[in-house]
């Protein structure tokens, strides 16, 4: 029986992780959760979990006596395994390191976290022999990719959907409105990530979670757009040979393949695969100059330091504003870029030395716009 | 330094497996070949490689005291680590067994091998811990798939390019000429495998060798039409993720990564994908009617016993009466079919019974068009 902590278990990730578990209670079993804006769910959650210990921004009274603790103590407490990150922006960076200092198995689905504090968050891991577990699809794919192999691969291939703007021009882009962002064509995921693959700034920090996860050189990384979301990325071996690791579209699958790790468990609530239904599988190398916000990340990833919490922090106030019509959808890779541009780096970072660049671009950004 | 015998060296797939080890000539040492038909590329091969031992349909004389020995002492030589089979119809049977019986390394080509004598041949593994590594494309990539995972797949998907004549009615391939069907799309193979792709026979006997090498059931090994021949296969595991291997279709690599393995070389002279040329990766189920000699090879698999040794033997003289068009396209699977029908099989056949068995089909299939 793995004991489990979700921290962040009413996004997204965080149902779609319960999911999971419910289909496989007799090998997973929920000690903590923790929410923060959606309380209503959070206690639904807890009715039925039945969790051991629980953090809420709003301590609940959940009748049964289950112990209140901060996201930190959680994630590094004895009574749990394996530690799903799964919060938003950069809530997720200090109890991860809270569970990696503790040893704990720690399923990354939080993007912000490696790409703020990748160093940090290695060094922690490497320190303390714990291990990291990527539960993004695309990453989820490399690691089953890279399997069983013992020579380290030649190139990794990040496939992007390319979001619902791949082939509009410019000044089509310009136009873009919040609710036309929303629709995702493939994944159904919350705000923030949907504007961020709108952009392809998603992709752009997907590129730098895998240069931390797999220790892998920026320029080995290249990204295919990909529009079926059928192939979630792909490894190029020393010999030329590739694998590709393929399914449905549904972030269930990689969190299982996280849980279930080394086995892989049957699931008879994923979908599967119908090749009388795929016919053709399209890719071509995306166009970085159509694209800003992905420029931005991979060289904010290359600088290193402080850039990259920096870029995060200034997206999330471009997206902000973008949501709430201050600014237009290609404004926001402008908005970033000019945080970017008047910031001083800071190289091999501390975590305090991180969020203060973060607490600096959320600042900057927001005079930018007074 | 790992020692060689390449048993078939001048057929297409011994010439491709010399150009791995030009290549890699400080990991790898052509200790023995043998050749049949090609006395003249075989004496070229002696005199660059150097082998400590031969065989040859007719005794050369080597210049330097080279030893002549019988493709079975070859191959169970104590100075050979690893035999490649790579020789034509059943000749590869007896020495792939002495092989194993020295418990050799043995990386098959010859597809004949398992498809006759799969039972036999899996024992003998088993009973010598001897490894058996396969050098298809197709089960090299599932092999590769497979790799470091822990638990049994739910499905091998075996790609097919379906050859020169996926799209022709039944009355065009009724026209079909020798000429046209020695023309395949994308791979460059000897006679034989070429007419045996274009009937779609070679997919039906792959799918007999996938079930021996992966202990599978017929009934879940899938083919999956591929026009492109980029993707060599996929496995699908039990949560609905699957695998899927790549490369530019070159029968090297798939040598080569049985040679290096468990590493990867790298290998310049290995052509790589190039995603800005390829676009688009088509795939549809198969469709086992428009292909008899698929059908009959699937039906011959799955009764086992002396079967599919008959069918081998009786697709051998058909597709030599097509060559030398005494019979038409469509009647390859017409005469297996006959010869299939007429045979009284034997179930867990001896080595003695199935090659009496292979004798008793070429004679009917031969007395059939006497």
């Amino acid at each position: 029986m793995k004991k489990i902590a979700i921290l962040g278990s009413t996004g997204s990730i965080g149902q779609q992780a319960l999911d999971v578990i419910r289909a496989h209670h007799h090998e997973l079993k929920v000690v903590a959760l923790t929410g923060y804006q959606n309380l209503r769910l959070l206690e639904k959650q807890i009715r039925e979990f039945q969790p051991r210990m629980f953090y809420s921004s709003t301590k609940l009274d959940t009748g049964y006596g289950a112990k209140f603790l901060s996201p930190e103590e959680i994630a590094s407490h004895p009574e749990i395994d394996f530690v799903i990150v799964a919060t938003m922006s950069k809530a997720g960076l200090s109890p991860t390191i809270a569970a990696l200092r503790a040893g704990k198995k720690v399923a990354l689905a939080s993007k912000e976290v490696l790409v703020m504090a990748g160093e940090v968050i290695i060094r922690e891991a490497r320190l303390n022999r714990a291990q990291i577990l990527p539960i993004d699809s695309e990453h989820s794919a490399i690691w089953q990719c890279l399997r069983g192999e013992k020579t380290k691969p030649r190139k990794l291939f990040l496939t992007a959907s390319g979001g619902p703007f791949y082939r509009c021009s410019q000044s089509q882009l310009a136009e873009v409105t919040p609710e036309q962002a929303l629709q995702h064509p493939i994944w159904k995921m919350g705000k923030k990530i949907t504007i961020d693959s709108a952009t392809l700034m998603n992709k752009g920090l997907e590129v730098i979670e895998a240069h931390w996860l797999f220790s892998f050189p920026f320029n080995s990384i290249e990204i295919l757009f990909h529009p079926q979301s059928i192939v979630h990325s792909l490894v190029e071996f020393m010999d030329g040979s590739l694998k590709a690791q393929l399914s449905c579209p549904d972030m269930r699958l990689p969190i299982q393949y996280a849980l279930s790790f080394p086995e892989r468990w049957s699931n008879l609530e994923l979908p599967r695969l119908d090749w009388r239904t795929i016919q053709s599988l399209d890719f071509e190398p995306i166009d970085y100059d159509k694209f800003p916000c992905l420029k931005l990340a991979v060289a904010a990833g290359e600088s290193g330091g402080t850039y990259p919490a920096v870029l995060c922090a200034a997206d999330e106030v471009a997206v902000e504003f973008f949501l709430s019509r201050k600014i237009s959808f290609t404004d926001i890779a402008k908005l970033v870029q000019k945080v970017l541009e008047q910031h001083q780096n800071t190289s091999q970072p501390s975590l305090e030395e991180i969020l203060a660049a973060d607490s600096w671009a959320r600042e900057y950004a927001r005079r930018l716009f007074l």
